[in-house]
């Protein structure tokens, strides 16, 4: 659907309904558009590319499963809300591919004009808890949004992998620029590091990343 | 892709990974499979069905946000991981629309039987652990299991709604089994009970909803 307008206005809400409770499910019919925002991944199990809100559950299983690998401890449950929401601001601002230089340029106005935009739809309090779990995990300072951060990084090397190239066939994609994506995985787990360091070097004997000219 | 086999198979993973890293990416890489299991519902923001894993975001996304309508406390980290899992074991089995009623006889057995091959993909510690949340869920006993599956009635109701009828149309959805899944909803909450049951009077008065013969 196009980008004006609510999601909720094709059918509005009874006006029964409490304001509280109207105004977080106007949000939760606005987040089905996250489902429509498409990566530049590929899946694995099926020919086409991936969307922002599968994209977003598969980190969220990420965390949960691999959380002990974290270099420094971190609270699972506080981690899962970081990466719910993480992708969210998309829905306005669509997916910035990070091997496509042009789309990263204005990445960082063109969500901020979306968080305005989409959070205060919801209750005020809830607008400033939504925030600031985007802003921490943008921020990639505290232990839980370095992890998330890993995550994010880690999974479409794992589908690119499964792809036999992916987006590391992209025109943007280098040895080089592969290889600052994998130390987002350094960065938060040595043992994922290593995991990520075997798929980095395999894929580029396996020529499915160019080698970066010497 | 066909269902014989693992995902990771298409492209096996570096042997030099160490053991217990490779079982999780094993398990994570079969769990993309969920972003091609599709539901009866149909998105609220694009004309296709959705999936199970997106669907699994936004009922996580839902706890998040409406956890404060529970009407026993419930901890919003565990909520958070029973729906993150809660439809995985249809990655084999297949999803069981609520309103197919021959998909949901044997329904319990094939989804049993999907839980005893995924499951132990995972290291045995995480499998046990998984598969206690999976079970958690689908008993409804505890105060977050019950939350989770009220999100999980409340979710497509919504969308039926966004729809102007959406699965409400199909042959086996009446006032009396719209009903039935209404009290999902309010078995956990007061507050998003009363908002279902705004959506199916609305819905009833619409001609969204069939009406049972009295
Ligand atoms: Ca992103």
């Amino acid at each position: 659907m196009d980008n004006t307008g609510l999601v909720v206005d094709r059918s509005p809400l009874p006006p029964e309904i409490d304001g509280r409770v109207a105004a977080q499910l106007t949000f939760v019919a606005e987040a089905d558009r996250l489902k429509t925002v498409l990566r530049a991944s590929p899946l694995a199990a099926a020919d086409r590319r991936e969307n922002d809100a599968e994209h977003s559950w598969h980190l969220a299983l990420m965390v949960l499963l691999l959380a002990e690998h974290s270099d420094e401890p971190i609270d699972v449950g506080h981690a899962l809300k970081l990466v719910l929401v993480h992708d969210l601001v998309e829905v306005y601002a669509g997916d910035s591919p990070v091997f496509d230089a042009a789309s990263v340029v204005d990445q960082h106005e063109r969500e901020a004009a979306a968080a305005d935009r989409l959070f205060p739809l919801l209750p005020a309090d809830q607008a400033r808890t939504v925030r600031e779990l985007w802003e921490e995990f943008e921020a990639g300072v505290t232990p839980e949004a370095r992890f998330c951060k890993a995550m994010d990084r880690l999974e479409p090397m794992l589908l690119n992998w499964l792809n036999r190239g992916g987006t590391w066939q992209m025109p943007g994609a280098t040895e080089a620029t592969v290889r600052a994506r994998e130390a987002g995985v350094v960065a938060a787990s040595s043992s994922l590091g290593a995991a990520a360091d075997l798929l980095v070097e395999h894929g580029l004997r396996n020529g499915w990343i160019r080698r970066s000219p010497s």
